[in-house]
């Protein structure tokens, strides 16, 4: 398998994005990320393209040939689109990334995309539960909030995580989203407000939840030799890894873990040669603030029971031992879902090429995390500078 | 890349199969697939499903990772659904032999799956059309049958093809889907029957559509010296070819013919290093009779501008020059979308073993073509005995 640089990486700002349609959006991320690559569009050798929910919330399949068209890519490349709930963006980046790997190609552009605020609540909702089982576990009336409801409660029991425990997550999420340009919410927050906050699904409040969110991101990989023309600095991809998990929330033998997450995790050590203690910063998923915590400790980044702890503690900020989610996550960047898989690597780029707006002084080695549905699916990527 | 060779094969039938749900039709496929494949489950290393429709019309997403978990895939593998509208089957195909041939994993399963009928006529009507352009193109108001309608007016303009040259291909194809266990609507036409069906989209009548379909079909893919335990005949891989075209209906020159078939068409010739008259078969997309005779055009099995005449002479039948469409094609058999794909090559593999209910006598080398949107992707695939 040959060595795989990011050379290109774009986005638009995560928001609602009125006016703008899901192809556009995805458009105008993957025109930034090409403009810099350092590679022509004809070099580009396949396109993949994650999204999750563009027939039911947008009205429009068959985007990755659809964008590829816009983008003037028309030389019949293979253009795929692939699909893993809120893990397909991750998903799409780990299929570019093997299509250069194993010499398909040179080049490949990765998308991702999604435009979700055009719909009603009741539709998002809707849509958002094709990524469970509906026919199986939808009767139970468990949606997503309910799912990491429950898991608060485990983790309470089991650890002692208290709602101001929890709240620390949102509080460093959200502040850390007023230093990203491209984030839909960043906001001050005091524990207070939080606690103050509508009840969701006890104990998970209002700002436990990531909003809603229109958006895309892109990313140009390319062979290791093909790299000098960059722009910017070449970021090296040291794993990318994508597993699959139990698909139904009966099937989790422990709801405060993830079997897809820990699996993902390890072997993309292993590939590394890494151990989470040698990351700089982590990009994880962090849909719910308890979200953050369980995969804070599935991926190893925080003692089992310590993910909340830390960041009451200041341990997971920017400066502290592992910078989680320094772009604001999911619950301050927003998480327009087929886009955030390839926007957590986006964010990954620009931390290692010195260049964020909330930037992990002297970052070198990074790790995003991306999970579908509830746990069927999980990518992690590592990235590291490569000068380093 | 390593020579790959199909091992197992599965196909629930296709029509309205009602209380089957879009899963448990993939699973039922798979299955049947991976008992005589020669491979344990745990040796499968990765799963592609082809899907089109699951959110908008099964209200199901990450299938992928859920049929996986039904069939007791629960190693952690990557699972994943990838989308090109009608040509979703053949571009999961794709992926299960990249898999294979590049070293990622031994063996891989691909499904294909699609559950249609539950839904109103409105809602696949505008299902299916998630697969144009809806925002650049929808307003025209031209759906599927219309675009066919077009390209009939013109290939008849060009050509001097007539009605009765087009029935040829339906008589044709429904009367091959009586001799497929499998087909949803074989029947014995004739012109006059269906010259006086009911108009869709002039000169397009009811018989030239292929009709909405339930169904599932699965492949199970090996490195080639991992093919002797299989139970029947393994069958090589020659090529599987991925191509991307205009994606709009205005982006084409000429609507008798798609780019992206001619592409995949000759890609796939010079991988497999044969020429179209070596072809003993093909199962090729039509969704309506004049795809029938503009892809079996563009793909050279017929001169151009008689796709529809051929049929007429019979020079299509099994015995005819090159059987199209033995197993009674999208027509006959039915068109469950993300199923189609790999449903022919199912069809292909039963002929090149020797066992299918409509046999083309010595068949060695067969063909099949799947095509998305209105051209926006396509794969073909070529196919041949492993003791040719």
């Amino acid at each position: 398998m040959r060595e795989v640089m990011i050379t290109g990486v774009g986005s638009t700002p995560y928001g609602k994005l009125e006016g703008r349609s899901i192809e556009s959006l995805a458009a105008s991320a993957a025109n930034a990320a090409l403009l810099r690559a350092g590679v022509e569009r004809d070099e580009i050798g396949a396109v993949y393209l994650g999204n999750f929910a563009g027939g039911a919330l947008a009205g429009q399949e068959v985007l990755a040939g659809m964008v590829a068209d816009d983008l003037g890519l028309t030389g019949g490349i293979p253009c795929t689109k692939v699909e893993g709930a809120c893990a397909s963006g991750g998903i799409a980046f780990r299929h570019a990334v093997l299509a250069v790997a194993t010499g398909q190609c040179d080049a490949a552009l990765v998308i991702g995309t999604e435009k979700m605020t055009s719909a009603t609540g009741a539709q998002v909702t809707q849509a958002l539960n094709f990524a469970m089982d509906n026919r199986a576990e939808g009767p139970s009336g468990l949606t997503f909030p309910g799912l990491f409801g429950l898991a608060w409660r485990l983790h309470a029991e089991r650890y002692g995580t208290t709602r101001d425990d929890v709240s620390a997550v949102i509080i460093k999420n959200k502040a850390n989203g007023l230093k990203n340009p491209l984030a839909q919410m960043g906001a001050t927050l005091t524990a207070d407000v939080i606690r103050q906050s509508a009840m969701i699904a006890d104990p998970l409040q209002l700002y436990d939840c990531c909003p809603v969110s229109d958006g895309a991101a892109a990313i140009v990989v390319v062979a290791a030799d093909r790299a000098r023309n960059a722009a910017d600095l070449p970021i090296r991809v040291r794993a990318a890894v994508q597993t699959s998990g139990p698909a139904r929330i009966a099937g989790h033998d422990d709801l405060c873990s993830y079997l897809t997450t820990r699996r993902a995790a390890e072997r993309a050590y292993a590939a590394a040669g890494i151990k989470p203690s040698d990351l700089d910063l982590a990009e994880i998923h962090d849909c719910f603030s308890m979200a953050e915590v369980i995969h804070s400790e599935d991926l190893g980044l925080v003692p089992r029971g310590k993910g909340a702890k830390w960041a009451r503690e200041g341990r997971t900020n920017v400066g502290g031992d592992i910078a989680i989610n320094a772009s604001g996550g999911l619950l301050s960047k927003g998480h327009p879902v087929g886009a955030t898989g390839v926007g957590q690597i986006y964010e990954v780029v620009k931390q290692l090429r010195g260049e964020h707006g909330n930037q992990v002084k002297g970052a070198r080695l990074g790790l995003s995390q991306n999970v579908g549905g509830a746990g069927v699916a999980c990518t992690v990527t590592i990235l590291e500078r490569s000068d380093a």
